[in-house]
């Protein structure tokens, strides 16, 4: 059944999605820093577009792939103008936020893997460019909005898209059909991901030995 | 009269200018930090051609304008040289940071949506070039210097570079001479930045309502 | 003797040791942030190959220099787990880490000087490719783990890089061997930043007047 539907056509409307709830952390983002509406609408679309923005830039495949479709632009904006209006209505917009990312996270490390594996990339840069486009996208926005990267937060989150990267790069290797290879990727990198949102799991981190260091006080 | 001046003399010196003032900026941010003199250099470079170096990347236009073009890193230099030594006879820095940067602004909206759409990029394209190029070598700056971006103050800052960049691809559509939309954009654009300085009139903002968020603590 | 050794080698293996030790930095900033070893492997992988990836994007010359050699990512992995595990062991974690970071400038900002000759690039713009080489792969680190910039540090920082790239410039021009070249601005580069280090030396920096400035306070 799943097999009838084209991959091109998944593919797609998961960059859609992605886009869109990149621009909708953004613009979630820019509300806790009270921006004005064109602020949300900069930092909406700088998140939405700036993942795969830099992949394009890494891969040297010439513009990048929002300068000849501006439907994306009017996509993050249109997301951004909503959400200056609507994101009173949420009980909680940091947990809107962070779940926002979480599905951005999942559905572009697997765009981003895809897309290098098409440019002829090896595996091993296929999974970094696919947690490139994952994370760097919300961290100009956390850049740009003077937040502390949610990457430094303590649950799991760098690791939730690379293990999505590796699910796809590996299932590609192994001749998987690209739907089920993209589909268990997703399902893996979100599933991590909210694991470690909802139980605060996270992996055993690098501890300091208190004690040793010079120079180091008030890190440990 | 004006039409008698070619465009392309006044789109070189717009930019040239653009490049100095955002320079300027660069460097006056570094006296903020009390740099030496080849930090003030290097953030007066990295200031004055990083909007539009951002620009000419996603355009895909092969090597950045100054690879070839070295003069504009001289301008850099002598512009931080000067200021390394003439910053201590302003009356107030932070204000000139303030009025150098909202130059800069107007030129480069003008300049980067010119660019995208000699490029061949649509309107809505042209603009966000516009803004891009005209707030991110500031943002550098500013996260270079680890100040807190402008485009988070409270006053009109993006909103300025979109309504000028708009202006411009507008008066472009419209059919208008290249020099009369030039300059009605790039007068717009600093009015509104000039307004939002002079009186701190800022657009409407987003406002947290008290007592539905948590997590937000701290922000609203 | 020297002589003998083909130049190619000697800029292959400084650029291996200097993607290892930025790569090592990364980690050493990572630990001195708790990350879990992905968090490590990702700082790593950035700072190791972030200065020659933005070096390659301004000079225009296609897909960055890792996409299709993925033993750079390896190279970076493995020092992330390796110093995930043995960073404890270092008497100060933050000594090291700037002493890896010294080294990566000194090599950096060489090989950036030499890919920018290399390029057909004049020689000023050389020297700016050599400062941005050898200072963005650590600004991206600290950026990622929020920490203030090594840049802003009162030791001569990117001096020692300009002066670096400005030897290797130099002595190019003159038409100097390239090994020798290359090995006296590394040695020149090293020297400086080491006497920065050890001796807490700085170039005479600007100074605020105090009482001059309105909107400064708390900068002077």
């Amino acid at each position: 059944m799943a097999a009838a539907v084209p991959i091109d056509w998944i593919v797609g409307w998961l960059d859609v999605a992605g886009v869109a709830v990149f621009a909708a952390s953004g613009a979630l983002t820019a509300s806790r820093q009270q921006m004005d509406v064109v602020g949300f609408a900069l930092v909406a679309t700088v998140t939405g577009i700036g993942g795969g923005t830099i992949r394009d830039l890494l891969l040297g495949t010439g513009p990048v792939f929002w300068v000849f479709a501006p439907s994306y632009l009017f996509l993050c904006v249109g997301v951004a103008i909503l959400l200056f209006f609507a994101a009173p209505l949420l009980e909680s917009r940091f947990r809107a936020l962070l779940w926002a990312d979480a599905a951005g996270l999942a559905i572009f490390c697997v765009i981003g893997a895809e897309a290098a594996l098409r440019a002829g990339s090896p595996g091993s840069v296929a999974v970094l460019m696919g947690v490139i486009t994952a994370t760097f996208g919300g961290l100009v926005r956390d850049v740009l909005c003077a937040e502390v990267p949610l990457i430094l937060r303590r649950e799991i989150y760098a690791t939730a898209a690379a293990v999505g990267a590796g699910v796809y790069v590996g299932l590609d290797a192994a001749g998987a059909a690209p739907i089920a290879a993209t589909l268990a990727a997703f399902a893996t990198a979100f599933g991590i991901r909210a694991v470690g949102l909802t139980r605060g799991l996270s992996l055993p981190v690098y501890r300091n030995r208190p004690g040793r260091d010079d120079g180091d006080g008030g890190h440990g």
